[in-house]
């Protein structure tokens, strides 16, 4: 009865997760279908929960919200035939930040409002730091709020701007707004796209037929047969119709652009394009990188899978060492186990992966992972390449120590519990006993998304706050809440 | 209300499939959540159903069957408890021989029988080649049958022997049964296990603690923890129990083992331990072979996910030419969509896969890809390819020609779908509008799975009919059914 | 996946139907538990959805609503945990006024709203008769409504309100409203009852241990021990606490009481008392009047189940003809078939009555029910009758013609659709075929209520418009929908 | 997942509950539907389960066998589209003797067994008394067992026969079992009916169109609008075809019948015909011969709802006592709850039933009862009427003492459980603490169903043995499990 709450992955339980994949499209038929595939392929960014909003002439706005996945919903053809029309956008998600507790189907977006002068539906991206004093002003002026979501503030704004048109109304609610966010939004007849002035998170636009469509990522342009076009501009709003095509604006303060990263590093998928380089290449071009920083004397270079593969080839493939699938991965725990046993609670890792014990046997094992949050995993996956009898285990991780928790869009543990945050490198070396570990250099993570002379650290060309402790927007909510900055002497 | 079937992988359509997976324990609390851990690791040999029996001196047998993943289903804490005890053998399916349309939940492994000396169970990895013709004569004499699988005349048989123990009437019912079988069995107090003497089908011993396992592959083991002991040897019957372990007995007339080969190339899991060689190492050797017997030039060795992943590592590294994920997979796609709209099933394998543009485009790139079976999915992917930029296409098969239906326990098209065995290496090149495409030799398969001197013609060391037409047990329900054997023409 | 609609009653199809029930309870361990049960007992009042509201100091507040019935969703341990607390209101609902196609859940009562000085959540049956006006000014300020519902503009009434605490905001906000209105409503600390000035909906109040309950009628108390204390007024406000008990006041200029005469007719159960009078010996005196204002010859008095029974009881003491049960009820007709096959939808009426053949052949026979509203099931039944024998067959009528719709919280058919609306009396005789038909006349429904002297013409003691067309409050959302007021000439 | 168990109803708890209820039609076109429809009215024969099977010469048998109502499964048109077919039988079922703790699915009726002529079904009511001694012998000689049930011997000893058409196999298989049994049963063509040579079960014939049903009561012909024919006679056979008719045989030795005369007080619908008599009518009856029989002054005579009302028609109008509805039913409580909290379970009747306070209040009340089994529910039944400010309470109830359980297709208690098997008359009366209690007598009954002289004591015309502990079948696996036959001395 009540939805099932698809829980965290034990194995992926120790990286950092992105919260959400948003997609619209206009002009082309069906165009829920188009956005249910589009999502599809941005589930790595939300797997919790998902929502489409889509508008016909004829029926109006309709909408549907489920928990799980896309493929697990958004494809029963009765249900998407309750959303027809030319105009469809969508949202799926880890968590957001207000949430304590289970999720309710009221948490998960688009969020929709009806104006006087017609509804207008919103899919966000990222993360609102001034959120809980916007909402603490709204609730006082008579708003409702119907969810735990940062992200209701924005069309609570928009309610109330005195504006006469919706795309007017969302610039006048979007400069109230401060953080991160890549918002997609619809009204009857218009598809909208903006980023926040910095551009943390990414947003993109493609053209299909006479339509068009926005995107979280690339990828998601190619499953619908879509063609890249370009990505939308830090601090560009994009009003785009099947008749007039794309109306771009910049409605805001112009600032350095500060785009996370981290996308790089894990949250895009590897076939997405960003900043007109290829994931895939980007993270096999860090392993490059950290075979010259770090090398090491060993018999074989094995990824942890799968998000360690591409710079385990890169590592492999500077360092002359051979290249090999130690660690053999379950393809069949797309999600982990509902309601399991005490017995399989405890199996954690060995439900998704298996060392392939042939081939370590007797081996200096060098591990390539992208990144070490709390280290648990780490710990483990040392464990079972001795268990089959490795001679020796180095850890060389694909990221810089993950130091900070991110607060524009990001899910990270509190500062506490991620290992970097009170180790050093060494420290953490013998906390996995293992007989190596080195993370990339921040230098040569930037090298590696081609910034040829590094991490200018006078004004960084990346938000890199997760590790630096540099965060480009003060998280006003946070610091209320008792989170410290970094000081000078750290 | 009615189970829902998982329909067959968009992508995984154009590949053999392995029929089924068995596992059993004895002498190990909760033997019930071994088992489907055991199933788990072993889910990648039938995905549509799964079943577990359990014994308790106290409950007596419970049973539970269902249609899902073993994740979905033998993990609730509610059905768990319901299946006590420290003896259980499990089975997950994916069709049999028997079923026609829409499998029912009676058709599900394992089945039970109550006799006069107590009940039984058993799990059935393989097919009965004489299974028509032994249903005909047990209705004749007044037995019921619940199911359409081949399986149940095991059953049925024993029900009728007239031993006074339950080993024995297994002897007894196995003699009378033709064709391929690797069997868990069990009764109040005893696990058995027996394989064909052939020993088509796989089947390994492991310890538990003071217990025992078996299971169709040594992933299985190693998902609970279990030392691998050995391969049941072909034609051997095992009786085991916690008091006096494992009894071994060989009731069958002795014969040449003619083990599956196709368990190497794509059924087993990379992980898995076969013939006391590492399956993901055959693999990467008959990448190996295959460089030898057909390099080309090119830029970039690309693996078709996931299976022609250990081939491709292989070829790469015998060509020396640099290895690529050109290929992403979607990794939500655990199985397909459900219940699709039109326009999603048009997308077919874009739902699962997806080009690496970038590290395409220009290049001529070598596609390596365990089998051909019908070819429609080879042809999606070249055209994929294409469509990226690619150059040039090459594909390398890490398998021979597919010429031959099996009729082993494996699902296969009827010979007519089967590419190969209307055309030509040639033809196949031009029907895929590739650049070039090339299998490995038969001699190739089966140096790289260790036999340095090749094939041996006149008594093959394993079952390879897939390929040579050379049928170790004669197929006799096919011919009736009008199946045509090789003519000594061919 | 949807929430099942439960379809309207074949049978009952033809009846009235009240569109909400309402329960709430302070000061008792697990409140939520007593608001599931009296729920359960008002569910003759709403069988679409129900959902219930808890708060709890630690807790805080939590919701649930769900499609379908109260036994089958608010029973649940799992659920119920969920809604902790001494402070509970809840309520079932048929459908609103505004919900145009299928109910959504975000339709379903008690709204939530948080205010600056805490949350507070509202039940509401009756009907708001400007709520279009109303929801057209709040959109216009920035309110977003999440339902369809009329009952939504009060919580943004009060959401609005200056006030500084949440009692007086709800006057704030019914002082705006117009129509029907019995709404229980409550803070984290407060149960609040209120009746609109008419006093169209009932609203009792009880006592039961230390605690207080609200409801819509007094079966509701019967079911969880409560002791009936009184009826709240038309017009007044009551404010419980646990500590100060009952705190009484009236907000609204007096006006004279218009109670709803159907609810003696039909809608409440026959156990409950409502203006001091037992609704079961109400309907057995309207028997009694029928027998006496419109007598016939005849063998047999046969109620149509269930809700003509009382009436037939009364109608065959005053009249000394044999009672007996001509049509039988299939008891397991709780609700319609789900999705019915094309030849289970044309059984119609025989899914749900068969006649008793044997008491009825060659019998004239008096069939009594409550009322008549389009009349095809009317229809239906003397089919039956007359098939299984019956000699004459003679309807009596236990309420006047149903002429006008109800715009007070029933859901009544247009107009045109009311037998009544189009036809007299003897034209609906000739119409149903049946060799009498006659309805008890208004003055002796008034009677039978209570009033001696019949209906006071000049100010009518209850509201009957359905029967008269004297509407004592104007419809004017329905009015502006086209909707056309009795005339002097009718 | 698992199928939801409706659990026992908390009234209906201490009535007896009949097992099962038939049904089957051949020659009309959609068979199942109209075995569904047939199945719903006899719903109240068997709440827990159902099940269908049919065939069609293109499509074969097809079965499908559900938990839960009749109304809840086979009536959506996914399910009736796979079981097309002229030819169909069902089955509802409360519970079968064997099955020890939670029904499975595998224990639903219709039986299917394919013999080497071809496939037959049967569906059973009644209980066969020598089951256990035949289940043994069975399996002993290689049959295998799928159910718990009794009634899967008689498809066993159908599949061993020797005869070479199914109705022959029939007889052989019948004329091995003891006990009681109406058996509805179809091959490919034929439809076929048995009673057992007592007839202590009922089963009558009707004709549709050019088809014919076969039914438990004649209610499930009215509801497909069937005529009623005749009823199949103690011992008689019929094999219907659609070409052929009903043709008829008497294959046992004839012996005098011996039908169940609880059909008459409780079992069956009021609307029933049984033996040319309305069961409406000789309910009324009993109602009168017991206010012949056990007189008392008193103010109202009030039914328990719903099974005493006729009697209590039939009390008050020989009386002259008014008659009322001092108790009132919830009719949603079809069902019980689901999965109840604490404080739900201990509300027991009051969910069930309510009391209208206004009409019982000082009033000396005889409350009219079908039965008293365990006596809970009268205890509880009459506090209520306490409670409600009753003068005096007397209980008259239209059934002897229930003191013997029943073994022919019953749900009866343990003897211990029995109330009148450990008490008098005035025993039960003090127990149950009210002013008087009487039950109807023996001879009593047996007036009011048509036997003007009563009981024949030396050779009763009924079979009455749960009142007189006079078994006309001797229990023999009962007696092997204990249970004490009446002795001369009782």
């Amino acid at each position: 009865m009540d939805p099932q709450m698809p829980p965290a992955h034990p194995f992926d339980d120790d990286k950092l997760k992105e919260e959400c994949g948003i997609f619209g499209c206009v002009g082309v038929a069906d165009a829920a279908n188009f956005v249910a595939l589009g999502l599809h392929a941005l589930q790595h960014r939300g797997q919790e929960a998902g929502g489409i909003v889509s508008h016909d002439p004829e029926q109006g706005f309709n909408s549907a919200r489920r928990f799980g996945y896309v493929r697990d919903n958004f494809t029963s053809q009765s249900l998407m035939k309750t959303l027809p029309g030319e105009l469809a956008i969508g949202h799926v998600r880890y968590s957001t930040a207000g949430s304590k507790g289970q999720t309710q189907i009221r948490d998960v977006q688009p969020f929709f409002g009806e104006f006087s002068m017609g509804g207008a539906a919103i899919a966000h991206n990222g993360n609102i730091t001034n959120a809980d004093a916007l909402r603490r002003e709204l609730i006082e002026r008579g708003s409702i709020f119907q969810s735990s979501s940062d992200s209701e503030c924005i069309i609570h704004l928009m309610a109330r701007s005195l504006q006469r048109n919706i795309p007017s109304r969302m610039e006048d609610a979007l400069r109230r707004v401060e953080g991160a966010f890549s918002v997609i939004a619809m009204t009857r007849t218009k598809l909208i796209g903006v980023r926040d002035p910095l551009g943390v998170r990414p947003l993109v636009l493609g053209k299909i037929g006479d339509g068009y469509a926005l995107a979280s990522e690339t990828c998601a342009l190619d499953i619908i047969g879509a063609t890249f076009v370009r990505e939308i501009e830090p601090g560009e709003m994009v009003v785009i119709t099947a008749e007039k095509g794309v109306e771009s604006s910049h409605p805001f303060r112009p600032q350095p652009s500060k785009f996370c990263i981290f996308e790089h590093v894990y949250f895009s998928r590897p076939d997405s394009i960003i900043g007109g380089r290829s994931v895939y290449e980007t993270r096999r071009q860090i392993g490059v990188e950290l075979a010259r920083e770090a090398p090491v004397e060993a018999d074989l270079v094995c990824p942890v899978p799968d998000s360690g593969t591409p710079a385990a080839i890169g590592f492999a493939h500077e360092s002359g060492i051979p290249y090999g699938m130690g660690i053999v991965r379950n393809q069949y725990m797309g999600r982990t186990f509902i309601e399991p046993t005490e017995q399989i609670r405890n199996m954690g890792v060995r439900l998704k992966l298996n060392v392939n014990r042939a081939l370590i046997e007797g081996k200096r094992v060098i591990l390539v992972d992208d990144s070490v949050v709390r280290g648990t995993t780490s710990r483990k996956i040392k464990e079972m390449i001795l268990d089959a009898g490795a001679a020796e285990v180095h850890f060389r991780i694909a990221s810089p120590p993950t130091a900070w928790p991110c607060f524009y869009g990001v899910d990270t543990p509190q500062r506490e519990k991620l290992l970097a945050a009170t180790m050093s490198e060494d420290e953490m070396r013998d906390h996995l006993q293992v007989d190596s570990l080195r993370f990339i250099s921040l230098d040569g993570l930037y090298r590696a998304v081609g910034e040829a002379e590094g991490r200018n650290a006078k004004c960084p060309q990346y938000c890199d706050a997760c590790f630096s402790g540099e965060y480009p927007v003060t998280p006003a909510d946070m610091i209320e809440k008792g989170f410290k900055m970094k000081t000078a002497a750290e």
